[in-house]
C-alpha cells in the first residue's frame, strides 16, 4: 500500500495522543450482542417507511447544502421534550449534532479547552474524559462510593472546591445504571460555577424527573444532553440533541462546523419523533426485562447494581475478563468496561436475555 | 423562553470565542442563489432511487450502530480515486467523515493544536482558520501575490522558515479559483517537516493532476482531502473525506468521535459514488459554463480572476457590498467573501448564469 511504510510514530503526532488505541467497544460476529445498550427491537415498520419516503424527498435535493440551523428538527425535539418531561422547551432551547458525543466535544470547545478543567463521577461514560482530552480540557476524576452510587455532599464538596469549568453528572449513569435524583443534582448545581452537563442518554429507561424540571432555576449554567441512539432504536441514524438556555445554544453556534448536520439525517431523525409513541412502547418492555435480568441475576448469587437504564452491571467475577471470555465462547457478548470484578450488560429482547442468563449459570458464584 | 433572559456575555466561555459571529453564508429567498459552491445540477433519477432504496434497507437496523470504521463506504472511496487520479489507493489510504470541515479538524485535532501552528496562503477557504481556532491551533496567515496566485518560492521559504505543524495548500484555490500545479506542491512540501494538507474540494472541475501523484514521494507528510459536497452534488449528504498513507488515517483513528458517520450517510455515499460517471458528467458542462461567464464578464470589463474551479471571482467594484445588493436586488444572490473590490460567483444552469450575466451589466465598470 502507498506509505505502508510509514510507522504512526514516525508523524508529528500531538505528544498526548501517542501510544494510546482508538475507543471502540470490541465487535465479535456472536449470535447475541449485548454490549452497546442499543434497543434490541429494530423500528417499526411504518418508520423505517417513513425514513425511506424522508430519504427519497430529501435525495432530490442532495446537491444542495442542508438547513445548517436543522430549525424543523430542533423544533420537533422541543415539542418531544416538552410532552416527554413536562417542561416546556422551545426551538430556541435546543441543539442537535452527530451523536451526543458531538454535543459535548461542542460544549468542551465552548466552555472548555486548554487552561480549563472538566470533572466527572467514575466510573462513568469512558468518552467524557476522552472528548476532555481531544478538546485538551484537564480532567478531574473524582470517585464515586464503592456501590458506584453517588455521594453527592462529597461530589458538591469537590465541585465547590475546585470549580471545574464544566462538570458531568450522568444520570442513569453508564455504565452503572444508577438515576441521580433531582434534589441531589440541584445541590451540585448549587456548588458549581461553570455549565453542568446532565448526561441523559438513558433518561427515558428512568421513571426519574429529567433534570430539565431545573433549568428554570439554573439556566446560566444547566444543560442536559441526550440521544435518540438508545430509547428511539436509532443509533445507526446518529442524533444527538441538548436543552438549554438559548444563549448556550448561541455559544455551540460558534464552535459548530457549519452544515454539520446532513439533510438526511435531519429528516430521517424527523420520521423517527414523528413515530416516539411506538418506538418508546420497547422502553417498557426493556424495563420488565431489565428488572428479570436483575432478578435472575441476584437469585444466582451475583452482586448486581441497581439500574435505571437498559443495561445492569454485576459481579463479582475474581477475572472479569475470563468471564467475558467465557460468555463470548457461549456466544454472548457482553461488554468489560474496566471496572475490576464486574461485567456489563445490555438488556436484549426476551430470548437473548435467555442466552444471556443460562450463560450466567455457568459462572455464578 | 426558558432561560431566555441568559445573555451569552453572562455565559463561563472561552475568552477568544467573545464577540465572534457564527459562520455561515447569508442565505436568502431568492430566485437564483449562485453562493455557495453548490453543483445545480440535482442528482440524476437513477441516483436518488438508488439512495432511497439504500436507506430502505438501512431504516431496518437503525437501532443498531453504523460500521464504525466505515469499511465499505471507504472501499468505495478509494476504487473511484483509484480511477480518477491513476493513483492505487487503497482502503488503508481512506478516511472519511461529516464533510471535510470536519476531516480537518481532525487532522488538527491529531497535528495541531495549543502551541502547535499551521499556516494558510489567503484569502483561501475560510474555514481553515476558524478551524484553527476551535482546535485552538495558532494560525499564520501568509499571503498570496496580487492577483491571487501562489508565489510558491515565497510559500516554500515561509514555511521553511516557520515549520508550522500543518500547512494547508488550496487546488483549486476556494475563493478564488486558481490550481496549484504539482511541482509547486512539490517545493512545499520539500520544504515542510509537518504535515501539509492540499484541500482539494474542487479538484474534478480542474484537469490539473491530484496532489496524490506526490503521496508516493511524501508519504509521512502529504494529506490529500477532497469532499462529495461540490462535484459529486452532495453537499446535503456531508460526506469529505482524505487520503494519505495509513498511518495518518490511524492517528485520526485517535481523535474520530466513535460512530460518527451515520449508516444512513456511509449508504448514501455508496450509492453516490456508484452514480459518479453520471454526476461528474456536470462537472464538464459546468467548466464550459464557466468558461463562458469569465468571458462575458471579462467582455464587460471586469478583472476577472482566472478560474479551475465552479466559482469565479471578480472585480473591480469600488464598493463590493453595495455590488452584492445589487445583485440581490435583482435575484441573484453571490457572495460577498470579504476580499476588497471582489464579489464571487458560483457557476449555475445556462438559465441561472444568464440571469447574473444580465444583473451583471448594469455594474460593469
Amino acid at each position: 500500500m502507498i506509505g505502508g511504510e510509514v510507522r504512526l510514530d514516525d508523524l508529528p503526532l500531538r505528544e498526548d495522543l501517542r501510544g494510546r488505541s482508538p475507543y471502540g467497544a470490541p465487535q465479535l460476529d456472536v449470535p447475541v450482542r449485548l454490549n452497546t445498550n442499543e434497543n434490541p427491537y429494530p423500528p417499526p415498520r411504518e418508520l423505517a417507511d417513513d425514513v425511506t419516503t424522508a430519504a427519497a424527498e430529501i435525495a432530490k435535493g442532495l446537491h444542495r447544502y442542508p438547513d445548517r440551523d436543522a430549525v424543523a428538527l430542533r423544533t420537533d425535539l422541543a415539542a418531544y421534550l416538552t410532552t416527554s418531561t413536562g417542561v416546556r422547551v422551545e426551538l430556541g432551547n435546543v441543539w442537535a449534532a452527530n451523536g451526543s458525543n458531538e454535543i459535548l466535544q461542542q460544549l468542551l470547545q465552548a466552555f472548555g479547552g486548554p487552561g480549563r478543567t472538566a470533572i466527572g463521577f467514575e466510573p462513568s461514560y469512558s468518552m467524557h474524559p476522552i472528548i476532555a482530552a481531544g478538546t485538551r480540557t484537564e480532567w478531574l476524576p473524582a470517585p464515586r462510593r464503592d456501590d458506584f452510587s453517588l455521594d453527592t455532599r462529597a461530589a458538591a464538596e469537590i465541585v465547590a472546591d475546585r470549580q471545574p469549568d464544566v462538570v458531568f453528572v450522568t444520570s442513569p449513569n453508564n455504565p452503572t445504571g444508577q438515576s441521580v435524583p433531582l434534589d441531589d443534582v440541584r445541590e451540585i448545581l448549587r456548588a458549581a460555577q461553570g455549565i453542568v452537563v446532565v448526561d441523559e442518554a438513558y433518561a427515558e429507561f428512568s421513571s426519574r424527573q429529567s433534570a430539565l424540571c431545573l433549568l428554570e432555576e439554573f439556566p446560566s449554567t444547566l444543560v442536559v444532553s441526550r440521544t435518540m441512539s438508545k430509547a428511539f432504536a436509532f443509533a445507526g441514524g446518529r442524533l444527538g440533541y441538548l436543552a438549554a438556555a438559548p444563549a448556550i445554544v448561541d455559544a455551540l453556534q460558534l464552535v459548530r462546523l457549519p452544515y454539520h448536520l446532513s439533510s438526511l439525517t435531519q429528516a430521517a431523525a424527523r420520521a423517527a419523533l414523528a413515530h416516539a409513541d411506538q418506538t418508546l412502547a420497547s422502553v417498557a418492555t426493556l424495563a420488565k426485562e431489565r428488572d428479570r435480568v436483575v432478578d435472575a441475576l441476584s437469585g444466582m448469587g451475583f452482586r448486581v447494581v441497581p439500574s435505571d437504564a437498559n443495561f445492569v452491571l454485576f459481579g463479582h467475577f475474581t477475572d472479569a475478563h475470563a468471564a467475558w471470555q467465557s460468555y463470548v465462547d457461549n456466544g454472548v457478548l457482553i461488554r468489560d468496561v474496566g471496572i475490576a470484578h464486574h461485567l456489563r450488560v445490555t438488556v436484549g429482547t426476551p430470548e437473548e436475555n435467555d442466552a444471556f442468563l443460562a450463560a450466567s449459570k455457568e459462572l455464578a458464584p
